[in-house]
């Protein structure tokens, strides 16, 4: 069932979507091809995206006869990448670990502009838990302004393991909760790190808190109880960008 | 012309719009007042929001048939603070100034972002460019998560003559922007600042841009070319907490 939203068209902005690799799910041609090069067929093979052959009327009638110019894709959802997938992520980049999880995070721009910051920020990669999550859907790639297409974003339903797995390692794993004694520039961010962030409202969930070894806060100077999570992330990560330059 | 869009109602939500001050243009109360208290109607009139006795088919047909228990109240804008209230925020607040300038940011989550990540941070004012700048509206209220009430906002139509003031001043005016030699933590932040944040895409206007005294950048480490504004400045004003720590 697609709903018109959920659809783009025209040459040029299908051509965008797929050389930013932000997730189709299926691309609408017409017969003759609409005049599209190789390289367009080329990228939509090499990403797995179905090319449907298409009558022009179909498409007419998709777009509400908008000028589709022949090409009309489905946005899609991207696959979440395996655990073992963000860990050799840290192996290549050279660098020591810079990975935030996330319990809980729905709303998609929040998801979204975490991406964007964990992959400025130089993170190797993305966990968040099963439940609850929100899919790697189109509007979270819009939000991360095409991040997602950098980062390896994994999803656990055993976050907690992962984390004490992590820990027992010597992987310093770093809650931010307002009740911290510690500010979050207190900690030596030079060493292999997870970030952890819970959803706005209810917080990091009990199984998961248990498993961090570190717990810091983010000082708040006026009235308002807490940032939004995505600008906490900004400062806290910037924090260890800053101490790792 | 209201649409049902910018519409709250019912007794608790409406008490808890006043309680926190967002921005409310109009309130409707059925000719007996629905039962609602003393407080109730003395917070409106502090807060110079207009009481509206009405029919009760009016808010029926105002919410479509909801149940608005007799009690509904149109969302506004919040109106700008003069630039003086803002000198004067800094005055009383007993710190040093840490004040946000915005260029032209028209998104209002981004904007109700930057203002809750500004309150959070100490920062006692906001000013933002009047040319293209998004009103105080009940969007940027929600996303501010409350902190519009806490803050001034003034908008100047003239930001360039009120930064060359501060300048003259010994303020530091420090603009972000990506082509600057420094990283943003390579400031005294603990000195009188303005931090300066253009709009996504275009940036900071030259006009404004002539008037800052120092320009920073924040390191981009992976393969995105910018962060989001509002993550940019939790980024950058997080380290001004830091520093004045």
């Amino acid at each position: 069932m697609e709903t018109q939203q959920s659809l783009i068209w025209g040459k040029r902005t299908v051509l965008e979507f797929l050389r930013k690799e932000a997730p189709l799910q299926r691309i609408y041609v017409v017969a003759d091809g609409a005049g599209l090069n190789r390289e367009f067929f080329q990228m939509a093979k090499e990403q797995a995206i179905p090319v449907v052959r298409s009558q022009k009327q179909r498409l007419d009638s998709m777009t509400g006869r908008a000028n589709h110019q022949g090409v009309v894709a489905s946005l899609g959802e991207r696959a979440f990448a395996a655990w073992q997938e963000v860990l050799e992520a840290v192996a290549v980049s050279g660098r020591k670990m810079l990975v935030l999880a996330l319990d809980g995070v729905q709303d998609p721009g929040n998801f979204g502009a975490l991406l964007r910051t964990a992959e400025g920020a130089g993170s190797q990669g993305v966990v968040v838990a099963a439940a609850g999550s929100c899919p790697l859907s189109a509007t979270v790639s819009k939000a991360s302004a095409g991040a997602d297409a950098y980062l390896k974003v994994a999803r656990s339903d055993r976050l907690e393991k992962v984390l004490g797995e992590l820990a027992d390692e010597g992987v310093q794993i770093i809650a931010t909760t307002p009740d911290a004694d510690k500010n979050y520039w207190e900690v030596d961010w030079k060493r292999p790190s997870v970030l952890v962030l819970g959803a706005e409202g209810s917080g990091i969930s009990d199984s998961i808190l248990r498993r961090c070894t570190v717990r810091v806060r983010l000082p708040m100077l006026g009235q308002v109880q807490s940032l939004n999570v995505a600008a906490s992330a900004a400062a806290v990560l910037y924090e260890a960008v800053r101490q790792r330059s």
